[in-house]
Protein backbone atom coordinates (compact mmCIF):
# COMPACT_ATOMS: atom_id res chain seq x y z
CA UNK A 1 0.00 0.00 0.00
CA UNK A 2 1.77 3.29 -1.26
CA UNK A 3 2.08 5.65 1.78
CA UNK A 4 0.15 8.56 3.22
CA UNK A 5 1.46 11.93 2.33
CA UNK A 6 2.14 13.96 5.08
CA UNK A 7 1.48 17.64 3.69
CA UNK A 8 3.66 20.34 5.44
CA UNK A 9 1.04 22.95 3.72
CA UNK A 10 -1.42 21.71 5.84
CA UNK A 11 1.07 21.85 8.88
CA UNK A 12 2.18 25.31 8.54
CA UNK A 13 -1.07 26.58 7.51
CA UNK A 14 -2.56 25.27 11.27
CA UNK A 15 0.40 26.53 12.70
CA UNK A 16 0.19 30.22 10.85
CA UNK A 17 -3.66 30.68 12.26
CA UNK A 18 -2.56 29.88 15.58
CA UNK A 19 0.36 32.41 15.46
CA UNK A 20 -2.12 34.91 14.00
CA UNK A 21 -4.69 34.25 16.92
CA UNK A 22 -1.89 35.19 19.02
CA UNK A 23 0.01 38.62 16.96
CA UNK A 24 -4.20 39.58 17.22
CA UNK A 25 -3.87 39.39 20.84
CA UNK A 26 -0.31 40.75 21.54
CA UNK A 27 -1.34 43.54 19.41
CA UNK A 28 -4.65 44.35 21.28
CA UNK A 29 -2.65 44.69 24.36
CA UNK A 30 -0.48 47.18 22.49
CA UNK A 31 2.30 44.72 21.49
CA UNK A 32 3.04 44.50 17.51
CA UNK A 33 5.65 41.47 17.30
CA UNK A 34 8.27 42.85 15.44
CA UNK A 35 11.33 41.32 13.54
CA UNK A 36 14.53 42.37 12.57
CA UNK A 37 16.45 40.38 9.70
CA UNK A 38 20.04 41.12 9.22
CA UNK A 39 21.85 40.17 5.70
CA UNK A 40 25.25 40.73 4.54
CA UNK A 41 26.42 40.55 0.50
CA UNK A 42 23.84 39.79 -1.83
CA UNK A 43 23.81 35.63 -2.32
CA UNK A 44 20.73 35.05 -4.34
CA UNK A 45 19.69 32.45 -2.31
CA UNK A 46 19.94 34.32 1.13
CA UNK A 47 17.94 36.99 -0.57
CA UNK A 48 14.87 34.87 -1.91
CA UNK A 49 15.05 33.22 1.94
CA UNK A 50 15.01 36.51 3.73
CA UNK A 51 12.35 37.93 1.20
CA UNK A 52 10.03 34.83 1.87
CA UNK A 53 10.51 35.09 5.57
CA UNK A 54 9.26 38.54 5.45
CA UNK A 55 6.16 37.81 3.57
CA UNK A 56 5.07 35.10 5.99
CA UNK A 57 5.75 37.38 8.72
CA UNK A 58 3.52 40.06 7.05
CA UNK A 59 0.64 37.36 5.93
CA UNK A 60 0.28 36.98 10.00
CA UNK A 61 0.46 40.23 11.16
CA UNK A 62 4.22 40.40 12.28
CA UNK A 63 6.62 43.58 11.31
CA UNK A 64 9.84 43.07 9.93
CA UNK A 65 12.92 45.08 8.77
CA UNK A 66 15.91 44.29 6.87
CA UNK A 67 19.09 45.55 7.41
CA UNK A 68 21.60 44.48 4.57
CA UNK A 69 25.06 45.04 4.89
CA UNK A 70 27.66 45.04 1.40
CA UNK A 71 29.96 41.58 1.14
CA UNK A 72 32.86 43.66 2.50
CA UNK A 73 31.81 44.52 5.94
CA UNK A 74 33.51 43.99 8.79
CA UNK A 75 32.75 42.50 12.29
CA UNK A 76 31.96 45.30 13.79
CA UNK A 77 29.83 47.17 12.08
CA UNK A 78 27.53 43.93 12.05
CA UNK A 79 28.19 43.57 15.73
CA UNK A 80 27.48 47.19 16.17
CA UNK A 81 23.83 46.74 14.74
CA UNK A 82 23.45 43.69 16.55
CA UNK A 83 23.80 45.67 19.53
CA UNK A 84 21.77 48.32 18.70
CA UNK A 85 19.08 45.56 17.88
CA UNK A 86 19.50 43.85 21.06
CA UNK A 87 18.40 46.95 23.05
CA UNK A 88 15.95 48.22 21.06
CA UNK A 89 12.59 47.44 23.01
CA UNK A 90 10.73 47.24 20.40
CA UNK A 91 12.59 44.88 18.54
CA UNK A 92 11.42 40.86 19.69
CA UNK A 93 13.42 38.71 17.24
CA UNK A 94 16.24 39.18 15.79
CA UNK A 95 17.23 36.53 12.60
CA UNK A 96 21.19 36.88 10.74
CA UNK A 97 20.81 35.39 7.59
CA UNK A 98 23.36 32.41 6.95
CA UNK A 99 26.02 31.70 5.68
CA UNK A 100 27.77 35.01 6.32
CA UNK A 101 30.84 35.95 4.22
CA UNK A 102 33.96 33.67 4.97
CA UNK A 103 35.57 36.68 6.98
CA UNK A 104 33.06 37.10 9.63
CA UNK A 105 33.44 35.22 12.19
CA UNK A 106 29.35 33.23 11.89
CA UNK A 107 29.63 31.68 16.00
CA UNK A 108 31.04 35.36 17.55
CA UNK A 109 27.84 37.15 15.26
CA UNK A 110 25.46 34.22 16.76
CA UNK A 111 26.84 35.10 20.05
CA UNK A 112 26.10 38.49 19.99
CA UNK A 113 22.45 38.17 19.96
CA UNK A 114 20.56 38.57 22.89
CA UNK A 115 19.57 34.99 23.71
CA UNK A 116 15.62 36.30 24.13
CA UNK A 117 15.50 37.86 21.09
CA UNK A 118 17.67 34.60 19.44
CA UNK A 119 14.75 32.89 17.27
CA UNK A 120 16.12 30.61 15.55
CA UNK A 121 17.37 29.03 17.98
CA UNK A 122 21.08 28.88 17.46
CA UNK A 123 22.94 30.85 20.36
CA UNK A 124 24.67 28.09 22.27
CA UNK A 125 22.73 29.05 25.54
CA UNK A 126 19.58 28.50 23.67
CA UNK A 127 20.75 25.12 22.35
CA UNK A 128 22.03 24.08 25.73
CA UNK A 129 18.82 25.19 27.56
CA UNK A 130 17.08 22.56 24.74
CA UNK A 131 19.58 19.91 25.34
CA UNK A 132 19.05 20.22 29.43
CA UNK A 133 15.30 19.69 28.81
CA UNK A 134 14.52 23.96 29.87
CA UNK A 135 11.88 25.87 28.25
CA UNK A 136 13.81 27.70 25.22
CA UNK A 137 13.91 28.89 21.85
CA UNK A 138 13.75 25.55 19.71
CA UNK A 139 15.45 25.47 16.19
CA UNK A 140 13.01 25.59 13.65
CA UNK A 141 13.56 22.69 11.75
CA UNK A 142 13.80 20.03 14.10
CA UNK A 143 10.38 21.73 15.77
CA UNK A 144 9.02 21.61 12.99
CA UNK A 145 9.70 17.98 12.49
CA UNK A 146 7.81 17.63 15.65
CA UNK A 147 4.94 19.24 14.62
CA UNK A 148 4.33 17.61 11.82
CA UNK A 149 4.42 14.00 13.83
CA UNK A 150 2.14 15.63 16.41
CA UNK A 151 -0.41 16.59 13.68
CA UNK A 152 -0.05 13.25 12.17
CA UNK A 153 -0.74 11.88 15.02
CA UNK A 154 2.49 9.87 15.04
CA UNK A 155 3.87 8.66 18.89
CA UNK A 156 7.31 8.80 19.14
CA UNK A 157 7.70 7.31 22.98
CA UNK A 158 9.26 4.45 22.62
CA UNK A 159 9.54 4.33 19.32
CA UNK A 160 12.86 4.09 17.19
CA UNK A 161 13.82 7.17 15.88
CA UNK A 162 17.26 7.47 13.26
CA UNK A 163 17.98 10.46 12.15
CA UNK A 164 20.23 10.22 9.12
CA UNK A 165 22.63 13.63 9.46
CA UNK A 166 24.56 15.46 12.47
CA UNK A 167 24.17 19.32 11.60
CA UNK A 168 23.38 21.79 13.74
CA UNK A 169 20.96 22.94 12.29
CA UNK A 170 19.01 19.39 12.04
CA UNK A 171 20.40 16.02 12.78
CA UNK A 172 21.92 17.00 16.49
CA UNK A 173 18.81 19.37 18.14
CA UNK A 174 16.55 17.01 16.58
CA UNK A 175 18.46 14.11 18.41
CA UNK A 176 18.20 15.97 21.14
CA UNK A 177 14.69 16.67 21.24
CA UNK A 178 13.43 13.24 20.43
CA UNK A 179 15.00 11.99 23.75
CA UNK A 180 14.14 14.25 26.42
CA UNK A 181 11.54 13.11 29.19
CA UNK A 182 8.59 14.62 28.28
CA UNK A 183 6.08 14.40 26.21
CA UNK A 184 6.71 14.61 22.11
CA UNK A 185 10.22 13.09 23.10
CA UNK A 186 10.79 9.72 25.02
CA UNK A 187 12.15 7.88 21.46
CA UNK A 188 14.99 5.87 21.63
CA UNK A 189 17.25 7.62 19.46
CA UNK A 190 20.03 6.70 16.66
CA UNK A 191 22.10 8.94 15.04
CA UNK A 192 24.30 7.87 11.73
CA UNK A 193 26.05 10.26 9.70
CA UNK A 194 29.06 10.43 7.04
CA UNK A 195 31.04 8.44 9.49
CA UNK A 196 28.43 5.29 9.93
CA UNK A 197 29.82 2.70 7.79
CA UNK A 198 26.55 0.58 6.68
CA UNK A 199 23.49 3.08 7.47
CA UNK A 200 20.76 0.88 6.12
CA UNK A 201 21.58 -1.61 8.86
CA UNK A 202 20.35 1.38 10.99
CA UNK A 203 17.48 3.06 9.03
CA UNK A 204 16.00 -0.22 8.22
CA UNK A 205 15.15 -1.26 12.07
CA UNK A 206 13.49 2.20 12.90
CA UNK A 207 9.92 2.99 13.11
CA UNK A 208 10.72 6.46 12.14
CA UNK A 209 13.48 7.96 9.60
CA UNK A 210 14.47 11.18 9.61
CA UNK A 211 16.76 12.23 6.71
CA UNK A 212 18.81 15.71 6.81
CA UNK A 213 22.30 14.50 4.81
CA UNK A 214 21.80 17.12 2.38
CA UNK A 215 22.40 14.76 -0.26
CA UNK A 216 19.75 13.82 -2.75
CA UNK A 217 18.55 10.29 -3.07
CA UNK A 218 20.72 8.89 -0.09
CA UNK A 219 17.76 6.60 1.76
CA UNK A 220 16.18 3.90 -1.01
CA UNK A 221 13.94 1.39 -0.51
CA UNK A 222 16.40 -1.49 0.42
CA UNK A 223 17.51 1.58 3.65
CA UNK A 224 14.03 1.39 5.38
CA UNK A 225 11.46 -1.09 6.93
CA UNK A 226 7.50 -2.09 5.63
CA UNK A 227 5.35 0.87 7.31
CA UNK A 228 8.27 2.93 8.75
CA UNK A 229 7.30 6.82 9.15
CA UNK A 230 9.61 9.01 6.52
CA UNK A 231 10.59 12.15 7.32
CA UNK A 232 12.45 14.06 4.37
CA UNK A 233 14.53 17.34 5.58
CA UNK A 234 16.46 17.32 2.27
CA UNK A 235 16.11 20.43 -0.59
CA UNK A 236 18.07 19.77 -3.19
CA UNK A 237 18.10 21.31 -6.64
CA UNK A 238 18.58 18.78 -9.70
CA UNK A 239 19.15 20.31 -13.19
CA UNK A 240 15.83 19.28 -15.18
CA UNK A 241 15.45 21.39 -18.79
CA UNK A 242 11.71 20.60 -18.68
CA UNK A 243 11.23 22.74 -15.69
CA UNK A 244 10.93 26.52 -17.08
CA UNK A 245 13.74 27.54 -14.25
CA UNK A 246 16.03 24.78 -15.63
CA UNK A 247 16.08 23.12 -12.50
CA UNK A 248 13.46 21.51 -9.99
CA UNK A 249 14.09 20.60 -5.79
CA UNK A 250 13.74 17.27 -4.70
CA UNK A 251 14.94 15.76 -1.34
CA UNK A 252 17.65 13.07 0.87
CA UNK A 253 15.01 10.65 -0.36
CA UNK A 254 14.25 8.60 -2.93
CA UNK A 255 10.64 9.00 -2.95
CA UNK A 256 8.88 7.28 -5.37
CA UNK A 257 10.33 3.97 -4.49
CA UNK A 258 10.28 5.05 -0.41
CA UNK A 259 6.84 5.91 -0.52
CA UNK A 260 5.61 2.37 -2.05
CA UNK A 261 7.17 0.84 1.16
CA UNK A 262 6.39 3.65 3.81
CA UNK A 263 3.26 4.23 6.10
CA UNK A 264 3.52 7.88 6.07
CA UNK A 265 6.41 10.08 4.15
CA UNK A 266 6.80 14.01 3.67
CA UNK A 267 7.16 15.30 0.32
CA UNK A 268 9.36 17.52 -1.36
CA UNK A 269 9.01 20.60 -2.10
CA UNK A 270 5.47 20.81 0.57
CA UNK A 271 7.00 19.18 3.37
CA UNK A 272 9.22 20.30 6.09
CA UNK A 273 10.70 23.69 4.19
CA UNK A 274 7.64 25.04 4.95
CA UNK A 275 6.69 24.10 8.92
CA UNK A 276 10.35 25.45 9.47
CA UNK A 277 9.55 28.83 7.76
CA UNK A 278 5.72 28.55 9.99
CA UNK A 279 8.12 28.36 13.05
CA UNK A 280 10.26 31.27 12.68
CA UNK A 281 7.10 33.26 12.92
CA UNK A 282 5.78 31.37 16.07
CA UNK A 283 9.25 32.00 17.76
CA UNK A 284 9.30 35.71 17.17
CA UNK A 285 5.80 35.68 19.06
CA UNK A 286 6.97 33.93 21.71
CA UNK A 287 10.09 36.30 22.11
CA UNK A 288 7.27 38.87 21.64
CA UNK A 289 5.17 37.41 24.59
CA UNK A 290 7.92 36.95 26.91
CA UNK A 291 9.32 40.63 25.94
CA UNK A 292 5.75 41.54 27.02
CA UNK A 293 5.57 39.58 30.10
CA UNK A 294 9.11 40.83 30.77
CA UNK A 295 7.82 44.67 31.22
CA UNK A 296 4.55 43.10 33.14
CA UNK A 297 2.24 43.50 30.63
CA UNK B 1 38.11 -15.25 27.67
CA UNK B 2 37.29 -13.03 30.12
CA UNK B 3 37.09 -9.17 29.43
CA UNK B 4 40.29 -6.87 29.46
CA UNK B 5 40.09 -4.76 32.63
CA UNK B 6 40.31 -0.73 32.01
CA UNK B 7 41.27 0.81 35.08
CA UNK B 8 40.16 3.97 35.94
CA UNK B 9 43.37 4.47 38.21
CA UNK B 10 45.52 3.99 35.40
CA UNK B 11 44.06 7.04 33.53
CA UNK B 12 43.58 9.23 36.38
CA UNK B 13 47.32 8.95 37.36
CA UNK B 14 48.05 9.77 33.72
CA UNK B 15 46.17 12.46 33.40
CA UNK B 16 46.41 14.19 37.10
CA UNK B 17 50.43 13.97 36.07
CA UNK B 18 49.98 16.19 33.35
CA UNK B 19 47.87 18.22 35.08
CA UNK B 20 50.41 18.72 37.75
CA UNK B 21 52.98 19.54 34.95
CA UNK B 22 50.83 21.93 33.83
CA UNK B 23 50.27 23.43 36.94
CA UNK B 24 53.68 23.84 38.04
CA UNK B 25 54.31 25.55 34.64
CA UNK B 26 51.18 28.15 35.40
CA UNK B 27 53.15 28.70 38.70
CA UNK B 28 56.22 29.08 37.84
CA UNK B 29 54.96 31.96 35.01
CA UNK B 30 52.84 33.51 38.66
CA UNK B 31 49.08 31.93 38.22
CA UNK B 32 48.23 29.35 40.46
CA UNK B 33 45.01 27.44 39.60
CA UNK B 34 42.57 28.37 42.24
CA UNK B 35 39.06 26.53 42.47
CA UNK B 36 36.43 27.82 44.61
CA UNK B 37 33.63 25.27 45.66
CA UNK B 38 30.16 26.20 47.35
CA UNK B 39 28.18 23.95 49.23
CA UNK B 40 24.83 24.14 50.87
CA UNK B 41 23.57 22.36 53.27
CA UNK B 42 25.65 19.71 55.32
CA UNK B 43 23.74 16.15 53.32
CA UNK B 44 26.80 13.86 53.75
CA UNK B 45 27.81 12.76 50.66
CA UNK B 46 28.01 16.54 49.35
CA UNK B 47 30.82 17.11 52.25
CA UNK B 48 32.26 13.51 51.24
CA UNK B 49 32.41 14.44 47.38
CA UNK B 50 33.90 18.37 47.75
CA UNK B 51 36.52 16.73 50.76
CA UNK B 52 37.52 14.55 48.06
CA UNK B 53 37.94 17.32 45.21
CA UNK B 54 39.78 19.41 47.62
CA UNK B 55 42.04 16.55 48.57
CA UNK B 56 42.64 15.94 44.80
CA UNK B 57 43.42 19.70 43.63
CA UNK B 58 45.75 19.52 46.70
CA UNK B 59 47.55 16.88 45.02
CA UNK B 60 48.34 18.58 41.96
CA UNK B 61 49.25 21.70 43.13
CA UNK B 62 45.52 23.61 43.03
CA UNK B 63 44.76 25.84 45.49
CA UNK B 64 41.29 25.28 46.68
CA UNK B 65 38.63 27.25 48.68
CA UNK B 66 35.25 26.10 50.24
CA UNK B 67 32.57 27.87 50.77
CA UNK B 68 29.44 26.45 53.03
CA UNK B 69 25.95 28.07 53.83
CA UNK B 70 23.33 26.68 56.08
CA UNK B 71 20.44 24.57 54.71
CA UNK B 72 17.98 27.35 54.99
CA UNK B 73 20.24 30.30 53.32
CA UNK B 74 18.44 32.15 50.64
CA UNK B 75 18.84 32.16 47.05
CA UNK B 76 20.35 35.95 47.01
CA UNK B 77 22.81 34.75 48.90
CA UNK B 78 23.88 31.59 47.10
CA UNK B 79 23.83 34.37 44.11
CA UNK B 80 25.87 37.27 45.74
CA UNK B 81 28.82 34.89 46.77
CA UNK B 82 28.63 33.75 42.78
CA UNK B 83 29.07 37.42 41.50
CA UNK B 84 31.73 38.21 43.87
CA UNK B 85 34.01 34.90 42.71
CA UNK B 86 33.07 35.63 39.02
CA UNK B 87 34.92 39.00 39.59
CA UNK B 88 37.61 37.87 41.47
CA UNK B 89 40.63 37.57 39.50
CA UNK B 90 42.70 35.15 41.52
CA UNK B 91 39.70 32.58 41.32
CA UNK B 92 39.76 30.16 38.42
CA UNK B 93 36.98 27.77 38.56
CA UNK B 94 34.03 27.33 40.58
CA UNK B 95 32.17 24.92 41.51
CA UNK B 96 28.59 24.66 43.42
CA UNK B 97 28.43 21.16 44.74
CA UNK B 98 24.90 19.79 43.89
CA UNK B 99 22.31 18.67 44.67
CA UNK B 100 21.13 21.78 46.72
CA UNK B 101 18.08 22.15 49.06
CA UNK B 102 14.75 21.96 47.05
CA UNK B 103 13.93 25.41 47.63
CA UNK B 104 16.94 26.42 46.05
CA UNK B 105 16.57 27.07 42.09
CA UNK B 106 19.87 25.09 40.62
CA UNK B 107 18.87 26.39 36.95
CA UNK B 108 19.43 29.44 37.96
CA UNK B 109 22.37 29.08 40.02
CA UNK B 110 24.16 27.40 37.50
CA UNK B 111 23.36 29.57 35.14
CA UNK B 112 24.83 32.47 37.43
CA UNK B 113 28.32 31.30 37.23
CA UNK B 114 30.23 33.13 34.68
CA UNK B 115 30.86 30.66 32.03
CA UNK B 116 34.77 30.68 31.63
CA UNK B 117 34.99 29.40 35.62
CA UNK B 118 32.15 26.98 34.89
CA UNK B 119 34.77 24.11 35.67
CA UNK B 120 31.73 21.61 35.84
CA UNK B 121 31.03 22.21 32.26
CA UNK B 122 27.10 22.53 33.25
CA UNK B 123 26.58 26.00 32.18
CA UNK B 124 23.69 25.91 29.26
CA UNK B 125 26.21 27.83 27.24
CA UNK B 126 29.06 25.17 27.65
CA UNK B 127 26.69 22.71 27.18
CA UNK B 128 25.84 24.03 23.76
CA UNK B 129 28.86 24.86 22.67
CA UNK B 130 29.77 21.16 22.80
CA UNK B 131 26.42 20.40 21.49
CA UNK B 132 27.64 23.30 18.38
CA UNK B 133 31.48 21.52 18.39
CA UNK B 134 33.03 24.57 19.45
CA UNK B 135 35.94 24.76 21.78
CA UNK B 136 34.67 24.84 26.17
CA UNK B 137 34.63 23.00 29.28
CA UNK B 138 33.81 19.18 28.87
CA UNK B 139 31.75 17.99 31.78
CA UNK B 140 33.76 15.44 33.13
CA UNK B 141 32.30 12.00 33.41
CA UNK B 142 31.53 12.13 29.34
CA UNK B 143 35.17 13.65 28.81
CA UNK B 144 36.68 11.40 31.24
CA UNK B 145 35.04 8.00 29.65
CA UNK B 146 36.53 9.42 26.31
CA UNK B 147 40.02 9.92 28.01
CA UNK B 148 39.69 6.21 29.24
CA UNK B 149 38.56 5.03 25.25
CA UNK B 150 41.80 6.90 24.26
CA UNK B 151 43.58 5.34 26.83
CA UNK B 152 43.06 1.95 26.30
CA UNK B 153 43.22 2.36 22.56
CA UNK B 154 39.32 2.03 21.73
CA UNK B 155 39.14 3.77 18.07
CA UNK B 156 34.98 5.03 18.56
CA UNK B 157 35.05 6.39 14.81
CA UNK B 158 32.68 4.22 12.80
CA UNK B 159 31.49 2.07 15.63
CA UNK B 160 27.76 1.66 17.12
CA UNK B 161 27.95 2.92 20.54
CA UNK B 162 24.95 2.73 22.74
CA UNK B 163 24.38 4.72 25.74
CA UNK B 164 22.00 3.53 28.20
CA UNK B 165 20.57 6.39 30.68
CA UNK B 166 20.07 9.90 29.08
CA UNK B 167 20.62 12.37 32.22
CA UNK B 168 22.06 15.97 31.88
CA UNK B 169 25.46 15.21 33.33
CA UNK B 170 26.26 12.03 31.73
CA UNK B 171 24.22 10.37 28.96
CA UNK B 172 22.90 13.44 26.74
CA UNK B 173 26.58 14.99 26.90
CA UNK B 174 28.36 11.91 26.24
CA UNK B 175 25.98 11.30 23.10
CA UNK B 176 27.14 14.76 21.92
CA UNK B 177 30.52 14.34 22.31
CA UNK B 178 30.36 11.21 20.19
CA UNK B 179 28.72 12.04 17.15
CA UNK B 180 31.02 15.35 16.50
CA UNK B 181 32.74 15.45 13.33
CA UNK B 182 36.48 15.46 15.11
CA UNK B 183 38.73 13.35 16.30
CA UNK B 184 37.61 11.14 19.61
CA UNK B 185 34.26 11.27 17.99
CA UNK B 186 32.34 10.20 14.50
CA UNK B 187 30.51 7.11 16.20
CA UNK B 188 27.33 6.06 15.87
CA UNK B 189 25.15 6.72 18.83
CA UNK B 190 21.84 5.09 20.30
CA UNK B 191 20.63 6.68 22.93
CA UNK B 192 18.14 4.21 25.07
CA UNK B 193 16.34 4.79 28.69
CA UNK B 194 13.61 4.55 30.89
CA UNK B 195 11.32 4.60 28.04
CA UNK B 196 13.20 1.93 25.95
CA UNK B 197 10.59 -1.06 25.40
CA UNK B 198 13.87 -3.56 24.72
CA UNK B 199 17.15 -2.03 25.87
CA UNK B 200 18.82 -4.98 25.14
CA UNK B 201 17.75 -4.79 21.61
CA UNK B 202 19.84 -2.40 21.28
CA UNK B 203 22.50 -2.85 23.53
CA UNK B 204 23.19 -6.17 21.95
CA UNK B 205 24.22 -4.64 18.62
CA UNK B 206 27.18 -2.15 20.04
CA UNK B 207 30.89 -2.27 19.73
CA UNK B 208 30.63 -0.17 23.29
CA UNK B 209 28.14 0.19 25.54
CA UNK B 210 28.10 2.91 28.02
CA UNK B 211 25.60 1.69 31.36
CA UNK B 212 24.99 5.42 33.20
CA UNK B 213 21.14 4.40 34.11
CA UNK B 214 21.93 5.17 37.89
CA UNK B 215 20.35 1.29 38.80
CA UNK B 216 22.31 -1.52 40.13
CA UNK B 217 22.95 -4.51 37.42
CA UNK B 218 20.81 -3.50 34.85
CA UNK B 219 22.89 -4.54 32.21
CA UNK B 220 23.09 -8.28 32.14
CA UNK B 221 25.62 -10.74 30.15
CA UNK B 222 22.43 -11.83 27.80
CA UNK B 223 22.44 -7.77 26.61
CA UNK B 224 26.12 -7.81 25.27
CA UNK B 225 27.60 -9.03 22.39
CA UNK B 226 31.28 -11.35 22.72
CA UNK B 227 33.62 -8.90 22.55
CA UNK B 228 32.04 -5.82 23.30
CA UNK B 229 33.23 -2.62 25.20
CA UNK B 230 31.82 -2.19 28.56
CA UNK B 231 31.77 1.27 30.41
CA UNK B 232 29.84 1.25 33.98
CA UNK B 233 29.15 5.03 34.53
CA UNK B 234 26.84 3.46 38.00
CA UNK B 235 27.99 4.45 41.55
CA UNK B 236 25.35 2.31 43.21
CA UNK B 237 25.22 1.08 47.52
CA UNK B 238 23.85 -1.87 48.19
CA UNK B 239 24.08 -3.50 51.31
CA UNK B 240 26.49 -5.75 52.84
CA UNK B 241 26.99 -6.71 56.48
CA UNK B 242 30.45 -8.49 55.70
CA UNK B 243 31.46 -5.20 55.07
CA UNK B 244 32.90 -2.84 57.68
CA UNK B 245 31.13 0.11 56.60
CA UNK B 246 27.96 -1.81 56.18
CA UNK B 247 27.92 -1.51 52.39
CA UNK B 248 29.47 -1.79 49.16
CA UNK B 249 29.83 0.09 45.79
CA UNK B 250 28.37 -1.46 42.62
CA UNK B 251 28.14 -0.23 39.55
CA UNK B 252 24.99 -0.95 36.79
CA UNK B 253 26.72 -3.55 35.12
CA UNK B 254 26.36 -7.17 36.64
CA UNK B 255 30.27 -7.16 36.05
CA UNK B 256 30.86 -11.11 37.09
CA UNK B 257 28.92 -12.10 34.05
CA UNK B 258 29.34 -9.75 31.62
CA UNK B 259 33.29 -9.19 32.30
CA UNK B 260 32.78 -12.90 30.84
CA UNK B 261 31.67 -12.24 27.51
CA UNK B 262 33.17 -8.16 27.27
CA UNK B 263 36.40 -7.84 25.31
CA UNK B 264 37.36 -5.09 28.10
CA UNK B 265 34.91 -3.59 30.96
CA UNK B 266 35.75 -0.89 33.66
CA UNK B 267 35.11 -1.95 37.47
CA UNK B 268 33.20 0.17 40.08
CA UNK B 269 34.69 1.07 42.07
CA UNK B 270 38.29 2.24 40.66
CA UNK B 271 36.73 3.05 37.25
CA UNK B 272 35.21 5.82 35.22
CA UNK B 273 34.55 7.79 38.82
CA UNK B 274 38.65 8.29 39.15
CA UNK B 275 38.95 9.75 35.83
CA UNK B 276 35.82 11.86 36.47
CA UNK B 277 37.40 13.35 39.42
CA UNK B 278 40.34 14.12 37.45
CA UNK B 279 38.96 15.97 34.26
CA UNK B 280 37.54 18.68 37.12
CA UNK B 281 41.60 19.28 37.78
CA UNK B 282 41.90 19.11 33.69
CA UNK B 283 39.07 22.09 33.75
CA UNK B 284 40.28 24.04 36.43
CA UNK B 285 43.84 23.88 34.60
CA UNK B 286 42.25 25.15 31.36
CA UNK B 287 40.42 27.91 32.98
CA UNK B 288 43.56 28.93 34.66
CA UNK B 289 45.43 29.07 31.52
CA UNK B 290 42.69 30.96 29.93
CA UNK B 291 42.37 33.46 32.35
CA UNK B 292 46.12 33.94 31.95
CA UNK B 293 45.79 34.11 28.05
CA UNK B 294 42.96 36.33 28.49
CA UNK B 295 45.26 39.13 30.55
CA UNK B 296 47.97 38.57 28.04
CA UNK B 297 50.11 36.54 29.70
Amino acid sequence: MPAQILSGKEVADRILADVAKEVDSLARSGCRPFLAVVRVGDDPASVAYVRGKRKDAARVGILSEEHTFPEETGQEDVCALIDRLNREEGVHGILVQLPLPPHIDEEAIIERIAPEKDVDGFHPVNVGRMVLGQETFLPCTPHGILMMLRHAGVEVRGRHVVVVGRSNIVGKPLANLLLQKREGGNATVTVCHTATPDIGSFTRQADIVVVAAGRPGVLTADMVREGAVVIDVGINRVEDPSSPRGYRLIGDVAFEEVARKASLITPVPGGVGLVTRAMLLWNTVRAARLAQERRGG
